[in-house]
């Protein structure tokens, strides 16, 4: 008999409805395999538990992970419990009791261990093992969180533990599409996606799977569907990439609108400057996203561009204000109304002139490149905010991922 | 050093601005003692999950108990987390975690074995101890809940455990009164009160401690404190009798407006005829509580009377319509409108004529009784409702127990 892990978040059991809906989901899976259901906390109780703590300024700590995992608990049990109304063998278990064992970091521990055996003995009793998400133990016996988002990761690396058929992550969305359906209204669903297109597609900010549990179900090959909890239609798999993805050019277009940057002008060119710029902004807790450097009219000097989320900006602004002597630059110009815009695909490892199209596009329809940044498998533009759903139109037909 | 046992109940952990005045009066004992801190949930988080379970129709059962018990999760994570903000060394930890070995009986499981080993070696590193109550675990692995009430139980099992010098119990109200001061203005504390006066005060409804807490105490001679959490005045001192006590007639009055009663008239009087009234009321689960039985006029039949609570009234007449034939009785007389009111006191056992000066002192006011019972330390009279107030001010003044 096979084994697939499902995955519901808090939305699909915020009420008792939900669950009811999640339950006859269960039901139907468990007919023809043995089923592990993880669960997130009911919608809304995380976000109050974490209102506790920053009421009383808790730092990480077993205290803190002893209450944000309370609500895990309360949605295992309902589910288990209407599950055995329904006749279906099912025992609700915590992280502790498989045991899920973490390393020592409190708020954002790393799964190091899935007791299999454990497991493969309650399947001999049981035909669906209800578990809490987002949790586990330490090896002092504290209870730990994995961060949020963190039962998509519990999901995954059960699925890996288990060598588990799929993992069917269910969201409130019914797939991965090729861009915002919001945004953009020929985008199409994805049948199938790739482990990376899906990692740049999540640090782009769409949030429908954890970074983390992408590059886990990646290491371990897990084959992920993601798929609704409403319509529970077949969804958008995640697996390796196979010959088909490569003949995509651009599989989707990812955007963000969170985007500021700054440019220092005219900075003396001594070796070691970049390292002043980003030292004291990364000791802050600054990322830096895009970086470019370009010569100043001068020749001697240089121009740095970097990018930030908009609500670094005015932290960063200090810190430059701050190491103006050490940095050496003349001023500062800043711009907090730029989008990003990302087309992402395996395709362009093998295809040329990919960023050329990309470019004449954006030029045809008048739109200006602020900052461009590529990786392997991505090409990423800085435009102006306003220009954001004209960009994301004309490039998602450019790359003939409109739907009929 | 000493240990001091504390149980603050759910209003006193109800918010964070509760939890903290919590923090202060654990730091006050804990400068001179080792603390264990017991914690019910949040006021109003048990009813809501407990709402849930009845929503979903579902019996005591692993996953109920799941349910019930992450409430105390969250308590205890944020009292611990604040006292060591205060700089105080403190651990929580939840009943599988010391741990607390319960019977199998789901929602009503009793504390088989508490492993004081493991308290011990806590305390090599920490001052407190922030365990959540009501909870435990049982052989088979799965957590369990003691019932309502149950941290006033974890509370004692724990005291009783550890040897610890008292245990604290900290309320909403001050202290046990020798009668309830919304009734009668001149009650007045109780500085000590023996652990079977305050069983009788308990199944009389005086809801300061669970029945069940009470009598474990009075197993392993815990002493107990029942007092505020709000003033931190000395409260009142659950205690094995001692000279002082017997010689107190009567150390308070009790009542409970919860009483009916349903009389039997004119039933032929034959050996067994209880048991056939009474099997089928507790085969529905009805208890009854007071019973009488008088001759009737023609000295052949004899007429039964007894009490339920009121909301078992209208079954337990039903059930006897349905077995009239088997009773043989001729018609019911029911009355829903009585309260009773008991005069407790282990004086009792050692003074004549207290049930007599009872009777009279209600005589003297021309409130009528209507049932009698009686038991080593307590007196119970059933009277009308409406004279309640008067009848629990001439028993007060009567038996000495007024205030200045």
């Amino acid at each position: 008999m096979n084994l697939i892990v499902m995955k519901f978040g808090g939305t699909s059991v915020g009420n008792i409805d939900n669950i009811n809906n999640v339950a006859n989901i269960v039901e139907k899976e468990s007919k023809s395999n043995k089923i592990i259901v993880v669960l997130s906390a009911m919608a809304g109780v995380t976000n109050q538990l974490q209102d506790y703590l920053e009421s009383i300024d808790s730092e990480p700590s077993p205290e803190n992970d002893l209450v944000l995992t309370s609500g895990e608990q309360v949605s295992v049990g309902l589910l288990s419990a209407i599950l055995k109304k329904k006749g279906i063998r099912s025992i609700p278990l915590l992280g502790w009791q498989i045991p899920i064992i973490t390393d020592e970091y409190h708020e954002k521990a790393k799964i190091l261990n899935i007791d299999k055996k454990n497991i493969d003995s309650y399947f001999k009793k049981v035909d669906v093992i209800v578990l809490a998400g987002f949790q586990g133990i330490n090896t002092r016996g504290f209870i730990t969180s994995l961060g949020r988002g963190g039962s998509d990761t519990t999901a995954v690396a059960i699925a890996a533990a288990t060598k588990a058929q799929r993992c069917d992550i269910y969201t409130d969305v019914d797939g991965v599409y090729t861009c915002d359906p919001r945004m953009v209204s020929k985008a199409k669903k994805l049948e199938k996606i790739s482990y990376e297109e899906m990692l740049e597609f999540a640090s782009l900010g769409a949030k429908v799977l954890q970074t983390r549990s992408i590059e886990m179900a990646m290491r371990h090959n897990v084959i992920v569907q993601v798929l609704s909890s409403q319509t529970g239609a077949k969804g958008t798999f995640l697996t390796k990439e196979d010959k088909k993805m490569e003949n995509e050019l651009v599989s989707g277009i990812a955007y963000t609108k969170d985007e500021a940057n700054i440019t220092l002008i005219n900075i003396l060119d001594k070796p070691g400057v970049a390292a002043k710029i980003f030292t004291p902004l990364s000791k802050n807790n600054i990322n830096v996203d895009m970086i470019v450097q370009t010569g100043s009219e001068n020749g001697k000097n240089i121009n740095f561009t970097y990018t930030v989320t908009r609500k670094d900006l005015n932290q960063a602004i200090l810190i430059m204000e701050k190491n103006k002597k050490n940095i050496k630059f003349e001023r500062i110009i800043t711009n907090n109304s730029l989008a990003k815009i990302s087309i992402i695909g395996l395709g362009m490892r093998t295809h040329t002139g990919v960023a050329n199209k990309m470019f004449s596009a954006l030029a045809s329809e008048n739109i200006n490149i602020h900052v461009i940044s590529t990786s392997e498998i991505k090409i990423s533009v800085l435009i102006n905010e306003e220009l954001i759903k004209k960009a994301l139109k004309i490039l998602h037909t450019t790359f003939g991922l409109d739907s009929d």
